[in-house]
Parts: structure tokens; sequence; C-alpha cells
């Protein structure tokens, strides 16, 4: 169901002709009554035409509907390149009686190459043809927006008086501040558009931005939200907040692993919990620095628990640790006790896909942990053959 | 003729059995009359125990021989791996008639393993035996230091009354605050022991620190610098400090760039030069960005000048500049202008070895090389199956 898990949204997902072949072009539209919305975009400087749009767009904390294309990221395009994304904001607008400002874009899909809007300005009115509630729209949609996904990415939750449902596209590029990625969440709980921004901040803290495959940070990055207020039992008086986040980031945390799980190349999903921090903070900063070790990496495709490759991305780091009581698991066996060698490395199993890498820093009580990938000769060919 | 070049120093290179065959350990001696050292280690907060030795062995700014091996980077090895450290400087002293503590220890190879000592030990002992001036002498030494290094590096250079040489070992694990990687560069320049500190830290800032081959900090890096005041037309009020500085600059740019040349696995050596930025450290933090953007790694790799993901790395930085107005040049052609498309990119030729990427900040006049390779299918083979 994703995008139209919740009531008050409808969804479309169609082929425009962007892509060499599939469906390319994507609609959210929320129908209300509430139209609440909040957006996470990615820190990169430089930001590409759509995230500059959807950023003062989404100011006034309203966005009536979301188009999302693959098939080009639309990012270095220069005034032309914002002038395409504001051309496509006023044909949704128009097409649904909208204003264009309360009309958020997303593009994906290769840097530096203008779109084709011969192609995507008919495929708008394609998709408002065929705008819908159900699990078939939702399903299009979620499906329009992958790149080189080789499956399509959805959750959903719910809790008294709110769903939650969400879809998601990654593949490459996947790193801080969020993963290269396009998500909208929908909900329709009765919430104030200040509760659901800070709730979207805090699950995108805890999932999307630990999901870091292979530190590269796009241009394109966009999570949005946005809440109808339209469940059939919904209450005047709002939803449980405490319940909502929960709610969120289980949705945020389902879609970032499963981004994780389909990202180009990998060969073993990677989580990097550090334990025992000084604080949330440091736990985060020392399994980013294990995910960005390309050593570590190579290791873990070669099936190698290679801990000293762990120790020293650790140490690089500035968190509070001493080199000689650090202790590392792999697959739960500790192969390094005290910044020395520990049990046996050959207990450690890393045929299957999953590899779990347990960090114990003994400095404190808090953790975190980041979702990585492996270094592949699949990501190597994937990644140097993409726009040639 | 490498750290034999200057008057004044003695070198050897034997096989101890520490690696499955050749040289693996290395001795250069000081003979004097001026004993004067300086060294820069590792950053890493995991330090190997020969750099935690070394280290506190040249606080008084004297050493008159240092002793390195491959096959054991002695790394993550407990106060058991600095006891052998320690017994390692006892034998050269013993052998030498010198102070333990004037004996400087460098080791390489993997981390996580205590070193075969009763090889070692005697290792010293031949090592010591064969001590030479001559040729031969370094080329062994140079080649004794050796991992995965498919050939072994040495530069030298002169100058009014001094000869600057050096020898030194890369090869994986290449990064900032220098690579992984050993150096001994000896002159026999009469300098102070603080002018040569500082001329040797100036030369690592824009040498060593700049080659980034992939982004990984080593445990063990050591460059050190000894003078013996034994050039035959030395003069006693000392060399030009100016030139020396010049020549010791031009061998750790030499040795760099041969590292980079050597790096494991790499199919291009790529230097990364940002010109017009507001400062130094901003034309190094967006050359060393870009450096380590497996994106563009691998684009490299696939001979895909992809300046899409150059502008990206360059934009998860804080240095100044405007998205807006930044170009970029791939071996010489300036497919990027304004932040936007620009010179046909078909006109870029990336099937030679070597790679020049221009990026002009337009935010002032400083500038800085980073040397860095591509990430290729080589890399991920030699790094999945290093320990196993």
């Amino acid at each position: 169901m994703s995008v139209t898990a919740a009531a008050g949204f409808t969804a479309a997902g169609v082929t425009s002709g962007l892509k060499s072949a599939g469906r390319d072009l994507a609609l959210v539209v929320n129908v209300g009554p509430l139209r609440h919305a909040a957006a996470v975009f990615t820190s990169n400087r430089v930001a590409a035409a759509p995230v500059l749009w959807s950023r003062q767009a989404i100011s006034d904390g309203r966005a009536d509907a979301v188009v999302l294309n693959s098939g080009g990221a639309n990012a270095c395009t220069g005034p032309e390149g914002f002038a395409d994304t504001h051309h496509t904001a006023e044909r949704v607008a128009e097409a649904l009686d909208l204003s264009a400002q309360d009309v958020l874009v997303c593009s994906t899909g290769l840097i530096g190459e203008r779109l084709d809007m011969g192609a995507l300005l008919p495929g708008v009115d394609a998709a408002v043809a065929v705008l819908a509630d159900d699990d078939d729209a939702a399903s299009s949609a979620a499906d329009a927006i992958r790149t080189t996904d080789s499956v399509s990415k959805t959750a959903q939750a719910a809790g008294a008086g709110f769903v939650v449902g969400g879809m998601a596209k990654g593949a490459g590029m996947l790193a801080p501040g969020m993963a290269t990625m396009l998500s909208v969440i929908t909900t329709d709980a009765v919430i104030s558009q200040q509760d659901l921004d800070s709730a979207l901040r805090e699950a995108v803290r805890v999932s999307f931005d630990r999901a870091d495959s292979d530190g590269c940070m796009s241009t394109n990055d966009t999570v949005i939200a946005m809440a109808s207020g339209a469940h059939p039992q919904a209450h005047e008086s709002g939803v449980d907040l405490h319940e909502f986040q929960a709610a969120l980031t289980e949705v945020c945390r389902d879609l970032a692993a499963q981004l994780i799980a389909d990202a180009e190349g990998a060969a073993h999903e990677i989580a990097i919990t550090t334990v025992n921090a000084a604080s949330e903070e440091d736990a985060e900063t020392a399994g980013r620095s294990v995910a960005r070790s390309n050593l570590f990496k190579t290791a873990i495709f070669g099936q190698d628990p290679n801990w000293g490759r762990i120790l020293s991305a650790v140490g690089t780091t500035d968190v509070a640790f001493d080199p000689a009581t650090i202790d590392v698991a792999v697959n739960g066996v500790w192969i390094c006790r005290g910044g020395g060698i520990g049990e046996d490395r050959a207990g450690v199993d890393l045929t299957g896909r999953t590899v779990q890498v347990t960090i114990d820093l003994k400095s404190g009580d808090s953790e975190a942990t980041i979702l990585t990938n492996d270094l592949t000769h699949d990501y190597v060919h994937e990644n140097s053959a993409y726009s040639t």
C-alpha cells in the first residue's frame, strides 16, 4: 500500500519516456483535509534544481502534491534546469488546480544533463489521469522512482487513529545525511505541521542518516512527509505523538534497511553497532568511520574478519575510547579484546549476506548503528560504467 | 644511492624470515659527526608499538639508527608487542654500542599479529654485519621495507654543501596525514635539530600528507630525517635553509609520487589540483574530498570524465566556492563551466595512466594538489584477500 495506505492520498506511476524503458514519473497527492508537510533535504552545497525548488516551496509547511521523476537528477543544470523544475510544478498545479508553490519536485538519475521536458510534461498529464488511492497506484509510484534499484521499496505502520506509509528509492551514492535517495511518506494522522516536522527530523536522524553505503552524498536527497488528517477514526485532538514517532521511525528504518539491502553491487549488508560510547554522536562517528573504510569494506567482501582495519578506522576519529581496552566482535565472535588479539578469527562465519559488527568503546552507555555495504567487484563495475 | 647518498650513513637490507620470501629487515645508521633527527608519525590514535616507541625515543631530537621491518606491523599487539619493539631497539643498540633510546623502530605489514622475534633478532645481527655506505647497501635497505610494493622507492637531491637522499615504502592504506608508509631520509647537511624538524614538517605537509590513495590512515606511518653533518664541503655555519628546504621537499614529493604510482591495484594516478581557492587549506580540503569519493574513483577507472561526481564531492565540504561559478577540467578539457555543462566530455582522453583534474573555485589565489588513485577491480581483489 505504501503511500496510499493512509487515507487522504492518491498516487500514480507512469512511463513518460525519460528512461529507456519502464515507469519514470510518480505523483503523490494529498487530498486532505489537512495539507501539513515536512521535508529533509541533502546538505550537499551542490544541490539539484528540484531540491532548491522544494526547499522554498515547503517553507510554509504546506504541500499538496509531490511529483518525482527518475531518468535524470536535474543537478548542475543551471538556471535552465531550475526553470525545468518550475515548469514541472506548474504543470502539476494546473492539472490539479493547485498553487505551484504547493507542489514539491524530486528528481533522480544522472547529474549534469537536462531533463527531456517534451517527455516529462505529457507524463505529468498522464499521471494525473490515473491518480487512484489503491494498491496498484502506490506500487506504480514506487516502481517509477527506481533508478538502479532492483526492487521497489515500501513500508508501513499504524497506531491509534493513524496509518503511516512510505516509499523510497536508493541504490547508489548512499551516504551521510541520508542516502542518495528519495522518499515520500504519507500519514492520515491528525498532527500539527510543527509536530510532523520534528517527528520527521528525529526519524530521519536515526534511520536514513545512518545508512551510509559508500560515503558519497548526493545532490538530490529528499525525504518528504505529508499528513492528511483523513483517518476514519481520527481524533480532533490529534494522535499520540510518542506512538506516532515510533511508527514513523519504524517506517523510515524499514525503508533505510531496504536501501542498504539493495545497494549497488553489494554482496553484504553490514550493521555496525557501537556500544558503551560516551554519547550517541560518538557511537555514530565511530561506526561511520568504519563504514567508510575501503579496506574494511573490501575485507568483508573477501569474508575476512580483519579487525585491525576496524580499529584503524576508529583510531582516526576523536571519539572517547582507549586503544588498550576496546573490544570488537564480528558476527558474535569477540575477535579483538583489549585492543589486541581476542577469540579465534576462524570462528567468524561471513558466508551469509548480513554482517553484524559490534564495537565496545567502554566509555559510556550510548549506542548507535550504522548500516553499510561491502566494497565489491560489482560496485566497481556498476559505478565505472554508469554514465557511459 | 638513496639513504647512503649523503656522507655519514651506512645501511643494510637482509632476509630474516619475517616474510615468506625476500629481504624484510633494513637498518640505517648515522655515523655522524652530527646525530640530529626529526620525525613525523601517524595521527591515528591506534598507533602501532614501533610508533609509540619511536615517538618517545626521538623526543630529544637525536637518533643514531633506524631499524625497519616488513612482514608485520606490530600494531594492536598490546604490551607484548611494545616489548618486542623495545627488544629490537636494544639488540641494535648492543650490536652498535649505542643507547637503545637513540634507536628508532619502524614496522609494516599485517595488523594484529605478533612479530616472529626468533627471526627478527638474528636478522638485526645479520644486518649489522653487512652495514656499508655504498649503493648496494642502500638498494638492499629500500628493498627490505617493501610489502606489496612492486618496486622500491628512492630519491635524492643536492645543494651547496649537502646531499639529501631517501627511501620509502607504500602501496596500500595510503592516506591522510601521510600514506601507509615508512620513509627514511638522510642528509649530510650541517643543520640544527630545530631547523631539520621544521624543514621535515613543511616538506611532509606538501608531499606525503597530500598523497591519499584510499582514504585509509595507517597505524604505522613514519617519516624520519637524520642529519650527519658529514658533507665534505660542509660549512660550519650550516646550509642555506631555503635551499635545503627545497631539496628536502623535492625528495619527499618524488617519493610521494612514487607511492601513488605504485598503489595497490591502481590503474590511474590522479593529480587533483584546486586553484583560485580562498586558502591553501581550502584547496587541500576540496581536492581531498574528491580523492575520497568512491564514485569519482570508479568513474576514472571506467575512463568516464564524470564531472558531476567531482562537483558533488566538493559540495560536501565547507570551502569557499559558489556552485554556480565553479569550473572543472579533466586532462585539460573544461567539461564543467559555471557549475554546469561545459566543453564536450567526449574530448577527454582517459586512456593514459596519469589524470589531471583541475578545480577552479574562483574564490582566491591559493592552490594545492592532492595525489590519489582510481578504484579498481584489482584494488578490491588485493584488499579482499590480503590477510587470508
